[in-house]
C-alpha cells in the first residue's frame, strides 16, 4: 500500500528553497508539457504546472570490463571497444565551458582522479569553478560503481570512502554527491540501499531490474519509492528514496547523439532535405508525455548518455541544446544534474522491507568471498585489470609488521600458498612465520606452511594462537637428519573391509557412503543434531542457442539446456587422512573434479574444499558445474541468505512479494539463487550481452579452488556460529614469512623470538566487529565499529546493544579527540542532513542528537559507527 | 635533369623574412633530428641545422561520397559512414582555443561556409581571430576538391572562384590559401596544375600517384619539383611548385589518433602498464629520418589526419601536443599549416613538360562532358547528392530570359528532352521555343523539340540561328487537320537489293558494311580524305576476384578478367533515315545496345549517339561496355588528348617519360587511356576500395545515352575543327519553352514574335572564348576571356595573339572601370605575388606589368584573362 505524502512541516522551508519541489496529487491527469526557459543560473527552474523532463547528461565508464583500466583511461585497444576516458573528461569540460546552460554528472572517481592529476593548475581551477557552479556534479562518487550481487559490505564501504574522500579533499562540499547512482549492477541488494542511506545520500537511482517488476511498477506508479532497507536499524537511518530509471541508463530511442550512436542529429534548416526538427520535437513530446504517465509527480528523468559516451561531448551537447531550445519554444525540458536536492521531487513511501530486493544476493550463512582486501577499489564486474604480482596492501602489511616486530628481515608474502608453492619455506632451513590477526578478538588458528620441494607440496600444520588486532611470530627450523611426521592419505581401497567412512572432531561428525564415497550425513555432537545430507557435483549442459532456448549461456546469462543437471560422477574414489590436528576425506570424482572434506581440531563447521577444472569441452558441450546439497528438510521454498555479507533476508523460491512471478526460463531449482554453489563453468559460445566472447579459456583451460563451510545448528543459536565464523573468514589471518629465525635446533616449532603483540588492551565483545582502523591523515585514524548481530537474531545477549569504552582500548595510541561521521567519513554526522520522508505508517521521530563520549560508545544491533579519531601514539616499547 | 637552385636575388629578402627557408645542398647527409621549441607565436620557427618535420593537422571531407552532402554535414546515417562535418568544425575550433600552439588547415568551403552561417557572431569573431593568427588556415579553398580526371576547366575555375570568394569576403587576405591541396584525386592533370598556377597558388600538394612513379621519385629525391604546366603560356605563368605527400594524405602507421582509428595514444605515465612514450618517440624519430631521406631539403611533411577525421579533435591534438613535447625534448617537430610561404621550402626545378601527368586525362579531340552547368560546385567523385528536380541555374536562366524578352509567361525548362519527355510541347497546341546561345559568336543549330504524345516521341526538327550571347524565339503552332511531315526510319531488310549503306552531307560521308551494319569508312569530302574505320561495341568480362586476378572490378578499379573484349554483337540490325536536315543510320546491336550514327546538314563531324543498358547480368558476369574504333593508322602508340578540355598532350601507350613502366595488369590496349570510350558498366562485386557495394543498380538496372563526335582532318587544320566544335558542345544552346505564342496559323515554325537579341555588338573572333560573364556584385561583373588555341596549333592565324576592344563590345552595358585579377578573382593581378623559382634552363625573366586599357586587351595563345568590370547598364530597349 503506497501513499503520497507531504514533506514534514519542518522540512518544508528547506524543500522550498533547496528543492523547489512541485507536488501534484495522484492521480491528477498530467498537465500539458509546456514552456520553460533554461536560465543561465546554475539551478534550473522547475515549473509547477508542467511536466518537467530532466535530461541528465552522463557517461557510464566501467572501471575495467572488456579492457583494462589503463586501456579504458587512455583509449587503448579501441578496436576491442571504443572508449577513452581521458578524452571524455577533456571533452565534457570543453563543452561545458562553451555554453553555461550545459550540465553534466560524473560518477567513477577512479577515472576522474587519475585524469585530475594529469591536468594543469589552470584546468583544475576551471573544473573547480564548474563544480562550484553545479554545472559539473558528481553522482555516487565511489572509486567505482560496485557490483551489488557478490560484494562484501566492507569492500563497498572502503571503495565508497576512497572515492568520496577524493571529492571532499578536492572540491569540498561542492563536490559532494547527493545521490547514489547504480545504473549498471544486475540486481539490487537491500544492504546496498542501507549502506547508501548511512552514507548520507538523499536518493538512489538504479537502472537494471526484472522486466516483470518494472512493468508492475510502471502500472502502479511505483517507479519511485522509499526503501526501508534494514530490519534492525531504527528508521529513518536506512530509509532511502529509490527511483527506477525509465530506460536502464540509455537515452530514448532515436535520441542518442553520441559518436558511438547513429541516430540522426537535429536538422533545423528547413531548406535541407534532411530537415527533421519538427518531427523530432513531436516525437520527443509524445515520448515525454507517455513516460510521465508512469510517475506520480510532474517530474521525470531521461538519461542522455551511455557506456563511455561523451568522448566527443560536443555532439551530445549541440543536439541537446537544440532540443531544449526547440522544445522550450513550446514546452519545458530542463537539463539537470541529479545530486541537487532540488531535483529530488518524488515524495511517497511504502513499507517494503525486502521488497524490490529479489536480486542476486549472496548466499548465507557465509558471505561469498569476492572482496579480497588487496583490491578494494576494483570491484567492477568482469574487471580485466591484470593482477599485480604483489599488491599494495601486502606490501603495507609486511612493512608494518617489520616495523612493529623490529625485524630487519625482508618479509615474504607467499601469495601462492594455496597452490602449494612458496620458495622460501620450501628451500630455507630456518624461517619465521608471522601471523597477523585483524580481528578484535584473539583467534586460535590452524597454521599451514608448505615445506620441502616435494612434488605433492607437503604442508607443515601447526596450531597457532594470535592475540586481538596483533600478531604472533613462530620460528621454524629444520633439524638435520630428522623429517617431520608425515600423514599421507590412505586410499580406501587398501582397506576394503571397512564399511565405515567418517571424520569427526569434538563438535562435528561427517559420514560418507562407503560405496559411493559421497557425504551422506552430518552430526552436531554438541546439540545432538543429525541431518542426512548428500553432497555431490553436477553439471548443466549449457544452452548454445537452439530450438530448446534461443538464449546462449554465457558470461552474463546462466541458461542450461535442460532442467535437470547431470552428476559429474556417481561415486568418488576416496582417501582418508587422520591426524591429531585434522581429519580429511579426499574425494576424487573425475580427472578434473576433486574435493577434500575436512574437520580441523576444535572447528564447529565442516569444510568442503573443492578443486574443479580444467573442464573438458571436447564433447562439444559447454558445462556449468555446481556443488549440490540434498537434505530431507521441508522448507517449502523458504530459505535465508545474507545481503552483501550483512543483514539476513528471508527468501522464497519462485515468489516475489510485489508481483505474481511468471517463471519463463527453463531451469532446475537447485542452484538458484545460491550462486556461490556454482563452482565453475566453461562455455563455447558468447551470450550476446556485450563481452563478445565465450567463457572459454585459452589452451587447456583453468581450474578453480574454493571452500564451502557448513554449519548444522538450531535457529536459536545459529547466528552466533555463522556471524563469528564469517568474521573470521572475511578477515582471516595474514601469514608473512621471513628468512632466518635464530639458531634453530628443533624440527618443530620454535618458541616465538619476540613477544606476541596486540593492538588492543582488551578484546572486543563478540557482538562488536572492528570494521576499519586505518590511517586517515598525519594525526587522525579512521575507526569503524560495527554491531554484527541483528535485532532478535541471537537468543542469548549478542543481539543486545553494547557499549564500549574507547578511552584506553588501544595499546599503540590514545584517542585525544573523537568525531563521529557518516559511514563514508566525508561529513560529520551531526551536521549531515538528508531529505526526510513520511511513511504511511506515520511520521518518523527524529533521532535526538547524542553527545559523543569516547568512554560510552553504544552500538545498536547492526549499527556501524564511523569515527575520525585524533590520536597520540604511544612510544614503541 | 634536375638541379637544386637558389632563389633569385630579388626574392631572397622576401624568402628570408616570409619563408625562413633553410636550404641544404644535395646530397649532404641528413643532420640529426634535433631540439626545437614550438613557440607561442603564430609562426613556428624553422631550425636551419635540423630535420624539420611539419605535422599538418587536417581533415579530408568529401563533399558527397557514400552519403549526401547534407548527411555528411550533419552526421546523418553514421551507420553508413561515421562522418559529421558540423562536429569536426565545432571540435577543431574548440581545440584550437585550448592551446595556442595548435594549428589546423581546412579545405572544403562547401562545408565550411554552411557551418559558418550557423554560428553565432561571437563564434564567428573567435574564428576570425584564429584565421588572423594563422592557427586556422585554409588550403585549396575551393567549394570542393574537384576531380582532375574528367572535369572541364570551366567548372574547375567556377568552383574555385566560388570557394575562394567566400574566404575573401569573410576573412580578407588572412583567409587566402597559398597552396593547392589535391590529396584525394586519382591522377593529376597538367591543366589542373596550370590553372592552380594562374590562380596565384605558391605550391601544390597532392596525395595519389602511381606507385612506380612514387618509388622513382623517392629514389631520385624528386618528391618535390616545379611543374611547367603549359606549353603555350609564357613561364613562369604556369610553373607550379608541386610536392608529393609521403603517405597519400594519411598519418604514418601507428600515429593516427582520431576517434576513427585504433592506434594507441601516447602514455607518458611510467607507472602505467601501458607506458609507451619512449617507444613511440623512438619510432617517430626513425620514421622521420627515413622519410627525410627522400627529400632534398631538411624539411618534410606528415599529414596528421584523414577522411572526416577531427570530429573529436581533442584526441588528435592531445596526442600531437604530447608527441611534439616529447620529441622536442630531443628533436624538432613543428606543427605546421601549409599555406604560409614559410613552409614552402623546396627549391628546385626540372623541365618536365608532360612529366608526372600520366593520369587519367580526358580524351580528345572532344572533352568528355562531365561538368554540366547546373552543378558547378558539386564535382566531387561519386557524389551522392540527389539531383534536384529543377536546378538553380535553370531557374536563373528562365528568369533572365523572361526579363530580357519581356514575356510574362512561365518558362519551362524541359530537362528530360533527351529522354523524349516534355509535357508542354507534347500537349500544347501553341508554344514558344526560346534558344539561348552563351557563345560569343552566332550559331546555326539544329533545334529539336519532342512533339505529340506518341509512344516513340516524335521530334520536331528545325534549323535555328541564334546570335552571339543572345537568344532567338520561335513560335510553334499546330495547324488543325495537318500533321508535320514525319520521316520514319526504314528497316534495311525492306530493301535487301541495296548493297550500299551510307549517309552523307556537304562535308562528310560515312559508309557501313551492308552485311554487318557496322561503320566501316569515313570520308572528309572537303579535304578528300578517306579512312577505313570500323566501330563496334565490345564488353569485358569483369574480374570477380579469383585466381585470374585477385582484384575485383568495381567502382574504383577497371579490371577485366581477360585481355580481349568480346563483341556485344557481330552485326547490327539497321534502319536508315534520310531527310533534308539529317541523315541517320539506326543500329540495333542487342536488346540493350543501340546507336544512331548521324549527320546533320552542314555539320563537319560524324555523331554517334549510343544507348546502352540495362546491361544484363543474369549470366553471372559483370560487364564493362566500350565503343571501339579500329583504324589502319600506324601510330606506334602515339596519340593526343586534351587535359580537362583545354591544352592538348602527346601521349604514348605503355610508356612513361620518367621511368620504365612495368605493366603488371591484365588488360587489353583498346580502352586505355581514353576512358570516355567506356560507355557503361554493371558489376556484381565491390572492389574493396571504400564504396562497399557493387556497381549494380537496383531492379532492372539503368541505361545510359551519350554521344561520340568524330572529326577526320589533317593535323594542320584539325585544331580549328575540334576547338570550335568543343566550345559549341560545352556551352550548347539552352532551350526554354513557354506556353502561348500568339494566334499561330501554321503547323510549321512561326516567325519570331520578338526580335532576336544579342548581348554583343559584334561577334568575338574565333580564337576568343567568352569563358565567364557573371554578376559579381551590385555594380560589378566578372568577365573571363580566353584564347582557346595553343601556340602553333593552327596553321592559319588562329594561334596568333588577338586583341579586343572591350569598350563598346557589350550591348547591355558599358564598362566604366576595369580591373584585372588572378584567375579566381580573389586578388588583383598587379598586386598578387607568387614565389618564384629558377629553372635549370636559367632565370625566368619577370613579366613586365602591362597597363590595362580596355580598348586593347590582348590575349596570348591559351591565355585566360579575368576581369572585374564596373558597368553602367543600358536602359532596356
Amino acid at each position: 500500500k503506497v501513499w503520497l505524502c507531504e514533506a514534514e512541516p519542518h522540512f518544508s522551508e528547506a524543500l522550498t528553497s533547496r528543492s523547489r519541489l512541485i507536488l501534484r496529487p495522484h492521480p491528477k491527469p498530467l498537465p500539458q508539457v509546456c514552456v520553460f526557459g533554461v536560465p543561465v543560473q546554475t539551478c534550473p527552474m522547475v515549473h509547477p504546472d508542467m511536466l518537467n523532463v530532466h535530461l541528465v547528461a552522463h557517461t557510464h565508464d566501467d572501471v575495467g570490463w572488456l579492457k583494462t583500466v589503463d586501456q579504458y583511461f587512455y583509449g587503448i585497444h579501441n578496436d576491442v571497444q571504443h572508449a577513452g576516458v581521458q578524452y571524455i573528461l577533456d571533452s565534457v569540460i570543453s563543452s561545458l565551458l562553451v555554453e553555461p546552460t550545459r550540465r553534466f554528472i560524473y560518477v567513477e572517481i577512479a577515472f576522474f582522479s587519475r585524469w585530475w592529476h594529469q591536468q594543469t593548475n589552470a584546468t583544475q581551477e576551471v573544473v573547480r569553478d564548474l563544480v562550484r557552479q553545479g554545472r559539473l556534479e558528481f553522482a555516487n562518487g565511489g572509486w567505482v560503481m560496485n557490483d551489488e550481487a557478490a560484494t562484501h559490505y566492507g569492500a563497498i564501504i572502503d571503495q565508497m570512502t576512497l572515492g568520496l574522500r577524493f571529492l571532499e579533499d578536492t572540491f569540498g562540499k561542492d563536490g559532494r554527491p547527493r545521490v547514489a547512482w547504480h545504473i549498471d549492477p544486475f540486481g539490487h541488494s537491500r544492504e546496498q540501499a542501507s549502506l547508501f542511506a548511512q552514507m548520507g545520500f538523499d536518493g538512489f537511482f538504479f537502472g537494471r531490474l526484472d522486466y516483470q517488476d518494472k512493468r508492475v511498477r510502471e502500472e502502479k506508479l511505483e517507479m519511485e519509492q522509499v526503501w526501508r532497507a534494514s530490519a534492525s536499524l531504527k528508521p529513518p537511518v536506512a530509509d532511502l528514496f529509490t527511483s527506477v530509471l525509465p530506460n536502464i541508463y540509455n537515452p530514448p530511442e532515436k535520441l542518442c547523439w553520441d559518436t558511438l550512436c547513429a541516430d540522426k542529429p537535429i536538422v533545423e534548416d528547413r531548406r535541407s532535405p534532411e530537415y527533421n526538427a519538427e518531427e523530432l520535437v513531436n516525437y520527443f513530446l509524445q515520448l515525454a508525455t507517455a513516460q510521465g504517465q508512469h510517475f506520480r509527480t510532474n517530474h521525470t528523468i531521461m538519461t542522455m548518455g551511455s557506456d563511455f559516451q561523451y568522448e566527443n561531448a560536443n555532439m551530445w551537447f549541440r543536439n541537446l541544446d537544440r532540443l531544449i531550445q526547440l522544445v522550450n519554444a513550446q514546452v519545458i525540458v530542463p537539463i539537470s544534474n541529479l545530486n541537487s536536492t532540488r531535483n529530488l521531487n518524488f515524495l511517497w513511501l511504502c513499507n517494503l522491507t525486502g521488497s524490490g530486493n529479489q536480486g542476486s544476493d549472496t548466499f548465507g550463512p557465509f558471505p561469498s568471498e569476492t572482496s579480497p582486501p588487496e583490491a578494494p577499489g576494483w570491484l567492477s564486474h568482469l574487471s580485466s585489470r591484470p593482477t599485480p604480482s604483489r599488491s599494495l596492501p601486502q606490501v603495507l602489511l609486511s612493512n608494518a609488521l617489520a616495523r612493529l616486530s623490529g625485524s630487519k628481515e625482508d618479509f615474504t608474502y607467499c601469495r601462492n600458498l594455496n597452490v602449494s608453492v612458496c620458495p622460501l619455506s620450501q628451500t630455507a632451513k630456518n624461517f619465521q612465520v608471522t601471523i597477523y590477526n585483524p580481528l578484535g578478538r584473539k583467534i586460535d588458528w590452524m597454521g599451514g606452511v608448505v615445506m620441502l620441494p616435494s612434488s605433492d607440496g607437503q604442508e607443515l600444520l601447526f596450531p597457532a594462537s594470535v592475540p586481538a588486532l596483533g600478531f604472533s611470530i613462530y620460528s621454524v627450523s629444520q633439524v638435520p637428519g630428522q623429517r617431520p611426521h608425515a600423514h599421507k592419505p590412505q586410499p580406501r581401497s587398501q582397506r576394503p573391509w571397512s564399511r565405515v567412512l567418517a571424520i569427526q572432531n569434538e563438535h562435528i561428525r561427517a559420514r560418507f557412503d562407503p560405496d559411493t564415497g559421497l557425504l551422506v550425513e552430518m552430526e552436531n555432537l554438541d546439540q545432538n543434531l543429525l541431518l542426512p545430507v548428500r553432497q555431490a557435483f553436477y553439471w548443466y549442459n549449457a544452452s548454445v542457442g537452439n530450438n530448446l532456448s534461443t538464449q546462449v549461456s554465457g558470461a552474463y546469462i546462466f541458461r542450461p539446456n535442460q532442467e535437470k543437471p547431470l552428476m559429474v560422477s556417481r561415486w568418488a574414489q576416496t582417501r582418508l587422512v587422520k591426524t591429531p590436528l585434522v581429519q580429511e576425506v579426499h574425494q576424487n570424482f573425475s580427472a578434473w573434479c576433486s574435493q577434500v572434506v575436512r574437520l580441523y581440531r576444535g572447528q564447529r563447521h565442516l569444510e568442503l574444499e573443492w578443486t574443479v577444472g580444467p573442464i573438458p569441452v571436447g564433447d562439444g558441450w559447454g558445462k556449468e558445474i555446481i556443488s549440490r546439497f540434498d537434505t530431507v528438510l521441508e522448507t517449502k521454498g523458504l530459505f535465508y541468505t545474507d545481503s552483501n555479507g550483512r543483514e539476513i533476508l528471508e527468501r522464497r523460491r519462485d515468489y516475489r512479494p510485489t508481483w505474481k512471478l511468471n517463471q519463463t526460463e527453463t531451469r532446475d531449482p537447485s542452484p538458484c539463487p545460491v550462486d556461490s554453489l556454482q563452482v565453475h563453468r566453461r562455455l563455447l559460445k558468447d551470450d550476446g550481452r556485450g563481452v563478445g566472447e565465450a567463457l572459454l579459456e585459452d589452451g587447456l583451460g583453468r581450474w578453480g579452488r574454493g571452500r564451502h563451510l557448513v554449519l548444522l545448528d538450531k535457529v536459536r543459536t545459529a547466528a552466533t556460529g555463522h556471524r563469528l565464523q564469517a568474521e573470521k573468514e572475511v578477515l582471516a589471518p595474514q601469514v608473512v614469512l621471513a628468512p632466518g629465525g635464530g639458531p634453530g635446533t628443533a624440527l618443530f616449532l620454535a618458541p616465538p623470538r619476540f613477544p606476541q603483540f596486540s593492538g588492543l588492551r582488551r578484546e572486543l565483545p563478540p557482538s562488536v566487529h572492528l570494521l576499519t582502523l586505518a590511517r586517515w591523515d598525519q594525526k587522525t585514524l579512521l575507526l569503524r565499529l560495527e554491531h554484527q548481530f541483528a535485532v532478535g537474531e541471537d537468543s542469548g545477549n549478542l543481539s543486545s546493544p553494547v557499549t564500549l569504552d574507547l578511552g584506553d582500548l588501544f595499546s599503540a595510541f590514545t584517542i585525544t579527540y573523537l568525531q563521529e561521521t557518516t559511514l563514508v567519513a566525508n561529513q560529520l554526522r551531526a551536521s549531515a542532513s538528508r531529505l526526510k520522508w513520511t511513511p504511511n505508517t506515520g511520521p518518523t521521530p527524529l533521532p535526538s542528537p547524542s553527545r559523543l563520549d569516547p568512554a560510552t560508545i553504544t552500538l545498536q544491533p547492526m549499527e556501524i559507527r564511523t569515527f575520525l579519531a585524533s590520536v597520540q601514539w604511544e612510544e614503541h616499547g
